[in-house]
């Protein structure tokens, strides 16, 4: 089937690495994903992660119509590439294990591991919406908030491996505690996480509310209800949207002060919300910037979706090849 | 005098382009300031701009000892390097003028134009307090408040050349109006202009302060007065103090949340105050991140002082030949 036309070379893996699933692919130079495989993820045991990962290698290289030239995997945690440990990752068990070095014993390619976000941001610069940016700032919104930068096609990694950390980021002095130990950080006024509690505390408190209704007809609320129920005219959930776009934009503002991109995607699942998402937060980032309009990055939806990661961790292992 | 022996190669020249007066100097490679100049700054003509820092190059280069490979300007506004053009600058006739391509005709030698603030962080990079750093951010506090960070070698201008604004990052969601548009920035909080408004204002208000009385005596007072009277137990400067070091605190923190250095440098006019300033900052920014001692930067007083433009200036000029 595969002939000697038109057979892409330069194909990498890459592999996003969930809590629950495993979700790889097979990637061309293009960003175009081949091949997919899926596996749920053995959290508990390292030493199995390592062999599944393996088996998805395996697979994925017989698929293969040229030859792969590396491995990129994209896991949620704070990963420190000079001892290729995780120093930090909350729903894996691969703290302090030798990630890389057993990866590297059991699969026969080079191997590239990623932070999550920095992963789906790399995927959107090289084959996404950042696509051509010399300065993109990637910022996915789903149960927490981070966020991932590609400076001159370099992904910022920090010191530590934990540069992009947006949700951790103050916008309100002195406000509620997070879970990190500081006060007001943006994950707590803007995350999917907090919009969804919101939600539910809403609908307790205003049994009239539109928010309320739909609890009772057995509704798991989420950020999405929200923005239906607000643009239904619920004045509950309209308020609630209003304060949480409000914080959003206090917080890209002072990404954007602080980096200058030249555009600034936002992905994760609260972007599934669309284009009533974006309107207000386009708008609410113009109040917080008056005097800077020309200084101001396109603030664009991204487009990988869920394949941001294996997309990125694909084009980081490609790229390290 | 100058022999075949020891001398220093690939010097460049640095010139500090303020407000009022331009601050040259012949930078060897080391970063050593082998000999210096001053001149009054023609802020209002921009053609005589360009004709003195022709006249100080030209006799910087009869100082010489071996050949100059470039000219680096370190200039207090945003620069498009695109156009070689002023976008926005306060003190200087400069917007809009075509700086550049001006200076590259009146000068025989490449010439490398920065922001005031990103020079300084390139030459406490290159040659002071973030030497050897892979990942340093420098955060000047002076009349107001900006930061040049350095990655993996090179300085983050953004895509407008306005990256590192972080006396406009938003510390007080909804607070006062800044003179940039938005509301609650930093520098409203803890500038140097700032902190000197707070002290008049706290010696007209409590005239049985410390300050009243150093007011009485005909000082004019500065952040330095609040922090010495603070020292010696005067409650409203202590109370000023914390405040403005909290407010501090917040936006260093977002800073390190979202670049993740490895060092972090204070320098500018405030930094001056040394320890009682130092202390005082890394035990707030040590209460901004209880959960996080292990990815938090060094804070350390820049070390070049007033000379970091023009040793950054320099070093880029260097860099770029």
């Amino acid at each position: 089937m595969h002939g000697s036309v038109d057979v892409p070379t330069a194909l990498a893996i890459g592999i996003d690495v969930g809590g629950t699933k495993m979700a790889a692919g097979l990637v061309d130079a293009d960003g175009q994903i081949l091949h997919r495989l899926r596996a749920p993820t053995p959290a508990r045991d390292p030493e199995q992660i390592v062999r599944v990962t393996a088996g998805i290698v395996e697979t994925l290289r017989r698929h293969a119509p040229a030859s792969v030239v590396g491995v990129g995997l994209a896991v949620p945690g704070q990963y420190d590439r000079h001892d290729g440990v995780f120093v930090r990752i909350a729903n894996l068990a691969l703290r302090g294990f030798p990630f890389r070095e057993r990866l590297t014993d059991a699969i026969d390619l080079p191997i590239e591991i990623e932070n999550d976000t920095n992963a789906a941001a790399y995927g959107e610069w090289s084959g996404g919406s950042g696509r051509g940016c010399q300065d993109f700032a990637f910022v996915a919104i789903g149960t927490g908030i981070g966020a991932g930068i590609v400076l001159d096609g370099h992904l910022l990694r920090g010191a530590h491996g934990s540069a992009g950390e947006i949700g951790h980021t103050v916008v309100e002095k002195d406000g509620p505690r997070c879970r990190c130990g500081n006060r007001g950080c943006l994950e707590l006024f803007a995350s999917g996480g907090a919009l969804a509690a919101r939600a539910a505390d809403a609908a307790s408190q205003h049994p009239s509310s539109m928010l309320a209704a739909w609890k009772r007809e057995g509704r798991a609320l989420n950020a999405g209800d929200l923005f239906a129920a607000s643009a239904h005219g619920d004045d509950v959930s309209q308020s609630i949207v209003r304060d949480a776009v409000h914080y959003l934009a206090v917080g890209l503002n002072n990404l954007i002060e602080l980096f200058d991109p030249e555009r600034l995607a936002v992905g994760g699942g609260l972007s599934q919300i669309g284009d009533s998402l974006f309107d207000r937060l386009r708008q609410a980032v113009r109040d917080q910037r008056p005097g800077s309009p020309d200084v101001s990055p396109r603030i664009v939806p991204a487009t990988l979706g869920e394949d941001a990661g294996i997309i990125g961790a694909a084009a980081a292992a490609r790229r390290a090849s």
